[in-house]
């Protein structure tokens, strides 16, 4: 399924396919589709992010500052293009009463779940480590209100100076502060 | 114009109208309302913040702190209604190729140009000053984000919450930490 949504969405200019076309190219029934989709919107969200996760994983660079500039940069990059910023319109667009479940979305609650274990391994090490909803307000919605509002981001050292901002204010590790505490 | 655009909306259950039916009920010419505002869609939302800079004005109240405090309540107040958060949806939504010059929406600019005024001011009294990025990055990006992709936002302290990291992160006036500097 998730193969015939990008093959027909690079067929057409990025245009989303209908529910009966993408059901058509998979050789599945569209029913199951609607079911666990509702639209064809919430299915092509969920394939792009599901590309996202394959193309760039949150990287595993030893340091949490470092994994989380390589993952602000990579976010920052792929908005900037033009694909994902459509789909990043579709999924703010839409009204509360059409917007999908989050149980629909099943690729970015994998995503957050993915952003739970690097900051938890970052934990283990002893590092000072904010929380999941630091991350999102402090680095992910800047770069969001940017990308939407004011268009792509030029600044070159923009997703790291977010993630500084994070760390400024996640307090030291408690071991990290106190010698043998 | 603007108040064909609230009656209509009002009328209508907060649906945009079109441009015909503003320029009849306004008896202007729907020329000169295409070629300011390009879509209904600008237009309403240009009405809407020009409502919303009339009836929540950026409070004074003596200091920085309070005032964005008292602003950022006001924001968080008004997008958990229904009529501008839809009205959020229209303005992220919007294709970049769609989506109005800057020049377009009048009002956000005032309201830009009324925040700069409120940061002038504390500057004036020797406040720690944050900047207009700042304050757009550390305090609105959050809270759209909360309120477009989770819903209205619930927790009381919220905008307090926010205000007080944004002046976590804003170094004291050199004026206030050197005596008689």
């Amino acid at each position: 399924v998730f193969d015939a949504v990008e093959d027909l969405m690079a067929e057409n200019a990025g245009e989303v396919p209908s529910i009966s076309d993408i059901a058509e190219r998979a050789g599945v029934n569209p029913t199951s589709l609607y079911r666990r989709w509702r639209t064809p919107e919430t299915l092509a969200i969920d394939v792009a992010v599901e590309r996202l996760m394959r193309d760039f994983p949150i990287p595993d660079t030893g340091t949490l500052r470092g994994d989380l500039e390589g993952w602000a940069m990579n976010v920052t990059r792929s908005l900037n293009g033009k694909k994902s910023l459509a789909l990043l319109r579709i999924l703010v667009g839409m009204q509360t009463s059409e917007a999908p479940g989050r149980e629909r979305l099943s690729a970015l609650i994998r995503r957050g779940e993915e952003m739970q274990s690097v900051l938890a391994r970052a934990q283990a090490r002893g590092e000072a480590t904010p929380t999941l909803p630091d991350v999102l307000e402090i680095v992910l919605a800047p770069i969001y209100l940017h990308i939407l509002f004011f268009g792509p981001i030029r600044e070159p050292g923009y997703a790291a100076r977010l993630v500084d901002r994070l760390f400024a204010l996640t307090p030291a590790k408690r071991g990290a502060v106190k010698k043998g505490g």
